[in-house]
């Protein structure tokens, strides 16, 4: 299995308004460096398991809605619990729905997996990953 | 597949006494910067891989009896090589205690898999892995 | 010169309303990983420029009253920008005031200077230093 | 699922001369900070995973033909594109090789996965892993 | 005194043709992550050491015309021998001549110092810095 | 003022034999990861601040007599306490030593500062700088 992987990042507020969260409850904030991971099988005959430029450019595009915002106030989030673990699922979603679209252009029908990790701090982080 | 990853450490002295071990026969030492990584295949209603707080704890609580010690002198490791990948799979095997012992609650019984890497310099590191 | 250095982290909302700050005017947030860094000249009886135990335990409640909160809400921060070396400063007044008033015993006396930095991402981070 | 990892670095001159690569076709360079993992099953009677001084040694070895080299002029490569994941495989065979010609001792025979991870930046990294 | 630093990387082929080389004489490449560190004594009106945005902005066109380049044909470079600290040192005086120029605006005046820090690898790197 | 600064690291025994130490009392152990930086005020013919492979060379000559060993049991440490910061001193000391026995070479007679930092975890570190 080959892998690329490119990073990016998001300032974002929100709440994590359950008690299991316990400080987390009130308005806060986080910066999460993503990593985003794109599984193939093969190279094409560029040498490429997927376009490092273009993988860069939809990872930017998918965390663009994202960035700069409180999550608390987007419509996409009503009634969810934005967790980190959440997040990396959604933004997870957002890539392959890029990949089903073609912004990968026709390389991007050789990825087989994902993952999207969000590292929220030095001592933490979390993720998704799963096949296409 | 969801991941949460909780990082900690410890400061132990050891000696590794096999003739494979060239220079660290004698009786030597490491810091473990230890990532412990919890695998559930979905979230719960809070938005929970696992509760990162409780898992914190429970690292902290496993590597408590490591930290600090000359693990020659440990019972536990008599007649053992307390070598990177060995203590990565006590650790993880205390932690699927903890966890069957319900020490993360009831969001405890989700976890699929768990893995434990232990970085033992900026450029070796060792990990153990598996189902639980 | 010595130096001992210890890292912890907070996680806050903020906004910056200023035209210079665009897309990041609006209410966001961010996680700043915190390194305090002690100066000494020398070491005392005990071969420390510091108690790393006592200056852990100092920046953890300097960083308490900002950790998971909306800085736009707290009176401290009235009319003024949070920006990352705005909040160095803050943080390093904080200590220097806790050094004062003796939390770090009889070595804090020893103390030349401070520096306070942010990470607030994998590629931006500000910080404030200056001497005693 | 035992792993040990080890890190070392190349640092190389190669184009990489296909459209796709835009600024990158012209000759240019990268460092490599190159981590090759060793997973096996189980542990030996010394508690390891795989002997990390061999397997640092071998790494240094399988590296050293590429170490500061114009990839462009090497046989080996000719025809090819030497794109980031395209060398992660070819370190890997030539790992596969080293273990396969006993180069690893006994020990090497209970290897079953290896994975080769090229860091080429800050912000971008390429990998193959494959079972033995 | 206040920093703010900023990160980007270029990947450049170069040879360094002097004996004290060794097998770094022949064309060879590196990757260097790029820090630029702004220092000043004072905060602006909106809380600002440097408008990190701009300083983002000038640090990348300061290192364009390096990146994905072959060293040893570029005209500036003639007759120079590449090394890290000296490229630390061409970058820091095109940041120097672009804040001279008024690129990061007025606050610009108030810079006191510039460092510029290139990583080479995991285990080296080199820096420049100076008042200005 | 040029810096240039590589790494290395060892991994010792020792105990903290006072109060203050709480828990660190006992016999434990470390990794440190060192990183000793050279500083200068020019570059000589070969753009060099001080020869990058000779600078790696001493260091870890330097570190050797360290390296997997229980400081306790080491006639120069006798009646001294091991700290981080004591022993950045301690190296640094050794370094200056070599370099004024010419070590680095010609070079070395213009290197003017020293900083030795020893990173004990990924969250405390302790550094000694002076000039030379």
């Amino acid at each position: 299995m080959f892998a690329v992987e490119v990073r990016d990042h998001i300032m974002i507020a929100h709440s994590l308004p359950r008690p299991v969260f316990g400080p987390a409850q009130g308005l806060h904030g986080a910066t999460f460096v993503v990593d985003a991971a794109f599984f193939t099988t093969d190279l094409d005959d560029n040498g490429l398991a997927v376009d490092i430029g273009l993988a860069t450019e939809i990872l930017k595009e998918v965390l663009a809605p994202l960035n700069y915002q409180n999550l608390d106030t987007l419509d996409i989030f009503a009634g969810r619990v934005t967790t980190t673990e959440f997040l990396a699922k959604h933004i997870f979603d957002r890539l392959a729905e890029a990949i089903g679209n073609g912004r990968l252009g026709e390389g991007g029908k050789r990825i087989r997996k994902l993952r999207v990790m969000l590292h929220e701090s030095h001592a933490a982080r979390g993720w998704y990953e799963a096949e296409l």
